[in-house]
């Protein structure tokens, strides 16, 4: 059946009743706004919205169970980066012609249990035809303690440069089934002082920059050192994108602490030093491929 | 030029230090989220988002100031059906190649003149590309007081139901330049008990029904009472959709003093009595074109 015979209040209706949803939640799905506990002023609020749009983040033949996980899960990683905790998400979904509400469903379906797996409840769902290809957009509301919030320009010079996991080559599958690094942000922000963080969604070679640049700093980088994914070359590590680690910036003076407790609280997870933040240079090298390098 | 050309960091660079921005910002756009003052624990935090799709809501032509007007107002409106101040929006626009960055920036210019008009911030936004028709996604975030919140839900039978302004019509051109009726909506909370409130935006035929279940009533209208905009039949005020003016329930003895102030408060626009909430009945009268009638 498509959207138009079933009717947008109908598939809302039947989809609504089952999504995840908190004490904190007032007014969820169904009235003009969702209304919830507001976190208190001794939190900022962080909001945050992100969409995949169909022949771009995810084909016409992905299981749309993935599709949904996916655009739930790229706001999160955002969460991830300023070491924040994710609450609320709404969601509006704009539906091809050709897609069946069974398809919508089993999206909601990957929806739903990417948020239950962080407890986010999902408050409000909207869903409108084109006569383009499909989109999935998610905003995401939710709070940090002002004294854990971790934005992109603390970094110093002479900081330490970490990542979290293996890099390149996520478009073989990982970028469908990626988990956001929320309880390892969480846990740095509450044992260390993160000078700056950023996820690794574009790239470390555009977001390693924009961190940089957001702290008025450069970087330099040993190439060699990059974690990489089984069959990944530095280029991928450096270029594919969608890895959804956690890139930070640290003082020097917290590395060995660093590295011994994470081993011992994510002893499944790597931790790679990669470079180290430095003064902002005018020169302005050319790519290398190895040794230590400013590639932007 | 197109936005691949440009890039959409440059692009987004250009439009985002001209974006409204209050001191209730910590940091705006441009991180990895937004960090914003939280409303306080004795505040509801109001979560909304909503879409405008080129083709359905928008036409191929349409003046993009008047796009971006339409596609923050809309959200916006919402905020008016439960009484609550808008203060934060997150913009997600997804581009067909045909447009160029100037569209772009003029929707961005009709975004921005209509968040200020309600001082709202616009803290983030991204643009993506797409095969399909181009669709601008608004998602906002504010708070309303607990003692202050209106749902649809809290409708008692016998309740006077009220719309502001007039009916029917709006696609000659109002639903480009609409006014979401946030100041007369916060005076409303402030001085009366409204028990359930709507913004009008399918139309009065879609929305009353909605606003009767979710308070487990009926209702009866007098179809003669329903206030026309010139040029509109009963049938448009009924069916059009996007008027956005409120439709809201309130108990009969607050009908002359509401009445009576109101014309003194807003003497420019007309509030009109256009029935009752009555017991839910089992029997489903058809429509009718006058007299009081159940019309679904």
């Amino acid at each position: 059946m498509t959207l138009r015979q079933v009717g947008e209040d109908r598939l809302l209706g039947q989809l609504l009743p089952s999504l995840a949803l908190r004490r904190n939640v007032i007014l969820g799905a169904g009235d003009d706004c969702a209304a919830v506990r507001s976190p208190g002023e001794s939190k900022l609020l962080l909001l945050k919205t992100d969409c995949v749009v169909e022949e771009i983040h995810f084909g016409r033949k992905t299981d749309p169970v993935l599709v949904g996980w996916k655009a739930m899960m790229r706001p999160l990683s955002d969460f991830a980066a300023m070491s924040g905790i994710p609450q609320f998400a709404l969601i509006t979904i704009t539906l091809a012609a050709a897609r069946s509400t069974s398809w919508v469903r089993r999206v909601y379906r990957g929806l739903n249990s990417a948020a239950r797996r962080f407890d986010v409840s999902i408050v409000g769902g909207e869903t409108s035809n084109t006569n383009g290809p499909s989109a999935i957009s998610v905003s995401v509301a939710g709070f940090v303690e002002k004294d854990r919030c971790v934005s992109r320009r603390g970094g110093k010079s002479g900081d330490d440069l970490f990542v979290t996991g293996k890099l390149g080559g996520s478009r073989r599958g990982r970028h469908l089934r990626f988990l956001p690094r929320i309880e390892e942000s969480r846990w740095l922000s509450k044992h260390f002082a993160i000078h700056a963080m950023i996820d690794l969604s574009d790239g470390l070679g555009s977001d390693l920059p924009r961190l940089a640049r957001a702290s008025n700093l450069g970087f330099e980088i040993d190439e060699s050192r990059l974690p990489l994914n089984s069959g990944a070359k530095i280029s991928n590590a450096i270029s594919d994108g969608e890895d959804y680690e956690l890139l930070f910036a640290i003082s020097r003076r917290d590395r060995v602490r660093l590295e011994k407790s994470w081993r011992k609280k994510f002893p499944k997870l790597l931790i790679t030093r990669i470079g180290r933040l430095s003064q902002a240079s005018t020169v302005n090298p050319q790519p290398l491929r190895s040794g230590y390098v400013h590639f932007k």
